[in-house]
């Protein structure tokens, strides 16, 4: 019996584990459950899973619902009560799908706690990269992607030396205006962005997968995850998103991974690693999709991408400030306040003003992405 | 130091075995070649690679060379010759690339010896994969596969469980008729068909490309070298032949490998696995090639692949009589004594007659292809 415990429990990958759980009962168990502000699903996910600890955004939520928690579950709130899910309890692995920088102090407590990460929360790496696997090293913890394209890249590495990889390409599939010249870009509207020619996300990726940003995190995130430097990590055009990522060997070998898009495969690969169990997600047929597409990716049509290379290249607190900027741009976009063009500009404006602070703490970092969001809302 | 012995050294898979060898001399060291009749060559080789052990086809060729090799040199000769080289010596590994059924003894003799094989020898696991698999189980002796449908669906198979096989897939290019109807099959020339649309290779692999022969065999080798039954092996149509293979796994991911055709990647894998060691081939870019295409396998338009499976299923002599028949008809239409879709007839009509022979030895392996040799020549 594996334990489990989920942070951003209510979420798209936070459900969509506790999906993966529900099909396994004799072989999963989940230890705690923490979640945002949706009490309402997070109580049916506690009838259902029965953890043995919670955790809700705040006091008052935390005081809402402690009549409708069956007795013995330990109830927490917070900051604090998100750390306690992450690292108390006896879970053995922790799936960190929470959004936004708080994810990355509660993925830290769980791999001082000694606890293996399912990592789904972006900002770990991206602003913390050096502190993250450093201490994973430290601890003998792993860090089992959950990201269609970084499950791809570590299971195509099963088996295989890391001193072997000549290097990594990370498939994209162009997102909403793959096929719009700049010129074309500029009138864009939030309905337009929103309209992901291969899956329905979230509004903020979904726009990151447009502007190419999102590829450029997954880049930094790579150069993380599997210790390769930047000119070893490469981005390919592929419309279709059937060939998630893949790596090539020096002896010219490359070995990819493919599938339909199901975020389900890649969370369940990251619970059952190094063993693959059954799962209903619906089975290729490379016959009935009949072709695959690749092109150069265009590094002219989509800045923001060079930009997040760039700053994962000078490293310190360059992609925390990258990361900060993009989120505030994108939010002010999908409020109607700034053109869609304008989230490059804003990124490049507050990098362009950045002050690199080299190996950054915690408070650093945390700092920064406070500076640069005030910046950005101003820009 | 790792020791090579070369069985068929001067063929197509040999001298790119000794490519192979060649561009690592720190690490390889020949031990025996085995050659057929090609002494000019074999001389050759000897002078560059410095073998302790040499074999020619027969007792004559041997008597002219001997004056003409460095002292020190033990030269054999035949059947018993090839045994020799293969069993005898020192090396580690034996890469087993004679052709036809005199295969089968040596890589036997050389896994006896506890040799591990690189396997190019297709009569090996076809006419007698329940033996030589037996075989190299008991005596720990791995079968490397140097063939790049095997060594792509080996390569995937890296660091995963046998038990987590959904199904592989090996990729067939479609051969040089690939988009002929059954109807303008009728009246193709030897000409015709020696034009394979990816690559050139031997006359006799090219028919058995344009015939679907050779996918055939290849999904008899498959289930022997990967312990599949043959339900779940599958053949996919892929014209641009850049994936090698792939496997699905029972979570629905696919791991597939991919290159440019490029026989040394397969026969240096065999040589370094695990590890992988720098090669010359052509790296490939999915960018420049732009698209990949598949199409479902038409076991009509290419009834000799299902009449092989049905052979694989059927066990026993039934893969040995279908190899057997198909040499003979192939050589037949090479010598413009048929006509290109009589290959197939004369294969279903040695298969119509053949008497099935459960779990043969060795013997009926031999009587067996001597006989329908004898009958296909015939009909």
């Amino acid at each position: 019996m594996k334990k489990i415990s989920v942070l951003g429990s209510t979420g798209s990958i936070g459900t969509q584990t506790l999906d993966v759980i529900a099909m396994h009962p004799d072989s999963f168990q989940v230890d705690g459950l923490a979640a945002g502000t949706n009490t309402a699903l997070l109580l049916e996910q506690v009838r259902r899973f029965n953890p043995r600890r919670v955790s809700v955004a705040t006091k008052e939520l935390a005081d809402e619902i402690r009549s409708s928690l069956p007795s013995g579950i330990q109830l927490y709130s917070g900051n604090e009560g998100l750390v306690e899910v992450a690292a108390g309890g006896d879970a053995e692995i922790v799936v960190t799908a929470v959004m936004g920088s708080v994810g990355l102090q509660s993925t830290l407590a769980a791999i001082e706690a000694g606890k293996h990460i399912g990592l789904a929360n972006k900002e770990t790496l991206v602003t913390a990269g050096h502190l993250v696997t450093e201490l994973a090293n430290r601890k003998g913890v792993k860090l089992f992607p959950i990201d269609s394209e970084h499950s791809a890249i570590f299971q195509c590495l099963n088996g295989e030396n890391l001193a072997d990889i000549a290097c990594i390409t990370l498939t994209a599939s162009g997102g909403s205006f793959r096929d719009f010249t700049r010129d074309q870009l500029k009138n864009v509207t939030v309905e337009d962005a929103l309209r992901h020619p291969n899956w329905s996300m979230g509004a903020k990726i979904t726009i990151d997968s447009a502007t190419m940003v999102n590829k450029g995190l997954e880049v930094i995130e790579a150069h993380w995850l599997f210790g390769l430097p930047y000119e070893q990590v490469n981005v390919l055009l592929h419309p279709e998103s059937i060939i998630h990522s893949y790596v090539e060997f020096r002896d010219s070998s490359i070995i990819a991974q493919l599938g339909n898009p199901d975020m389900r495969v890649p969370i369940q690969y990251a619970l059952t690693y190094p063993d693959r169990w059954e799962s209903p997600a619906q089975r290729l047929s490379l016959a009935e999709i009949g072709r695959l597409t690749f092109r150069e990716m265009d590094y002219e049509r989509f800045p923001a991408l060079k930009l997040a290379m760039d700053c994962g290249k000078a490293g310190g607190t360059a992609t925390t400030a990258f990361n900060a900027a993009n989120e505030i741009a994108v939010a002010r976009f999908l409020r109607h306040e700034i053109p869609f063009l304008r989230i490059e500009e804003i990124i490049a404006e507050v990098l362009h003003r950045h002050i690199n602070e080299d190996n950054p703490n915690l408070e650093q970092i945390e700092s920064c992405d406070k500076r640069v969001r005030e910046l950005a809302a101003t820009l």
